[in-house]
């Protein structure tokens, strides 16, 4: 996928989920670039959609944390059509290796300039 | 952070912690790299490490992801000293804004040429 607006995702406090998508594409883009882009549009219209932060690195190493409210938000994303193909693509032409990672957040700290915030389910201040 | 070998990070089948680091870079180095490299160096010999993945994007928006064992062995990690320092410099001088999240992992898909693995915890598999 494609790096969307620079900055941590403006998620709400825990607990949510994340996707953690760890990847090594293949030479080439082959049509990459543009259904990545395309993807993180549709993406983003899903309900129960929270946020993306996406990073690749000079060495070819990216990642991709997509934050989603609920485990059935995140189904119901992966079995839309179009994302479907999307995923059959990168299996067979773009990427060489990936893992996704499926996982509750429970806890947050957002840090700003000069203000931070801790954020946890309240039955964890305690 | 900086980055290391450039693959997904060969993690053990679920149940397993996240620590998810999104961030933006102040502008210049002023130390960055150095201390960046000696943390995941420090960080990968702690006891419960599990493997890291990093990446930082043209666009300067960097993630890290590191795995452990427990939420005991990312709170003692976050306590080791040199650690500690690490973190003030962290927060008075490298970065603009970050989001810390700690996540349980709780399924994982590794793709790697033509081979796929999907782990779960073996309640979730029924």
């Amino acid at each position: 996928m494609t790096a969307p607006a620079p900055a941590p995702a403006a998620t709400p406090p825990p607990p949510y989920w994340a996707v953690i998508f760890t990847s090594l594409r293949t030479p080439g883009d082959d049509g990459y670039a543009q259904t990545a882009a395309a993807m993180v549009e549709l993406g983003a219209r899903q309900p129960g959609f929270l946020g993306i932060e996406s990073a690749r690195g000079d060495d070819g190493l990216g990642i991709t944390v997509s934050y989603w409210e609920s485990l059935e938000a995140i189904a119901a994303w992966k079995a839309v059509g179009d994302h479907l193909a999307a995923q059959r693509a990168g299996r067979s032409r773009w990427y060489r290796a990936f893992t996704t990672r499926i996982a509750r957040v429970e806890r947050e700290t957002v840090f700003a300039a000069s203000s931070t915030t801790a954020r946890a389910p309240a039955a964890d201040r305690a």
